[in-house]
């Protein structure tokens, strides 16, 4: 059973819209970061995952929103991963304030060496 | 049966990211500004609309990616539109270089009034 | 003498670019972000001021680069503020990395009421 | 007598915050936008000078804004440009609707090589 990894962020002027709301689009880099410290909490940068030549873009992604987020609410995103095979790994977010969920992101990143041909996720990243 | 609509979009340097790509994320702004400009195609301002108390947040976004797009890219997104219900709109839109799609997004947004209560669509925009 | 407000980000995947760097307009939302950190050590939330019919537009803006910040670096913003007028605050922030200096931002925000009227900065924020 | 290039943007929905009007750092990629056609203008595509090595990052910039822009609008942007020496560009924007100036950029870009090095602009783009 995984036990979810918890990074807390706070909304950005900048990431609200018209509509007096975070707008759809900025939860996307926080899953993103949300991924990093997922990484970073298995003892593992990004950063030199990249530089050591495995990278990792994203194939696949899907959000519900199911309550709109506000400037200046710090939210918690609280993260768990499989892997659906040895290239790939599906990571699940769920963007809290307090017990509220308010959006729930579903992406699945591909292991890819610098050329984009696929390689094995990394065994300590897969248990 | 739909026509598709047709828009294009050029990729900004800003939105490329340091894979040397179209950042995961910078598709999300071009599927609404397809989703705009099918409105407009349909004799829709979203602005006018909206100022008119009819807003369309989005409630369900997915996004797969088939192949990478580069700075200065130039992409023709190809919408078709369906109602699932009296109150949402579900536009599908491929991001295509040439014949080849690069990704492909569907969108789900909800029609709600400035409080959040569910509207009908408008006939003209279900049909 | 004002006393500097420091602030930590760290460099998003998403705000680098094809450069492998920090995108030069990523720093723009760190400045602000700073800004209203800056304001929440005066005791003062920018949501609740501009709640309460306070808003702080941006006027002004100037950025000078001198090294390039990568994804996943940890940076200290240095804010200091001054009032040029009885309606006006200019931000003056450094971005460092330990003590290196990579930018430096100078922001000027109007105080204007929702109609866009100006209105005197409130004392606590002016001295 | 330098003339004028002239560019078009449409102001993006993910690009207005909750004050109701574009965000002020929406106007970057713009401005960028604007120095890349003026590029494509004088038969220089800036994706292939980049892969011949000559990259050209942003080493100042400064924005004035006077009057807001909002979601939706169509913006005629005027650039402008000078070498203010051998490795540097400097152009100033105008973003207008119709007469209206709405703000004003002036963004110095440095000629370098990938390493960091500077390099002389190409004699084409210095007249």
């Amino acid at each position: 059973m995984s036990v979810a990894h918890l990074h807390q962020i706070r909304v950005r002027y900048a990431e609200t819209d018209q509509m007096g709301v975070a707008h759809h689009s900025a939860c996307v880099a926080w899953l993103e970061e949300a991924r990093i410290e997922w990484l970073r909490a298995r003892g593992r940068s990004y950063r030199e995952l990249e530089a050591g030549g495995l990278l990792m873009p994203v194939v696949e992604l899907s959000i519900r929103y199911f309550k709109t987020l506000r400037f200046d609410d710090v939210a918690t995103l609280s993260t768990t991963a499989v892997c659906p095979g040895p290239t790939r790994i599906t990571f699940t977010t769920a963007v809290l304030i307090g017990e509220q969920r308010c959006l729930e992101g579903v992406v699945t990143v591909a292991a890819v060496d610098p050329s984009g041909r696929p390689v094995r996720i990394p065994p300590d990243l897969r248990s």
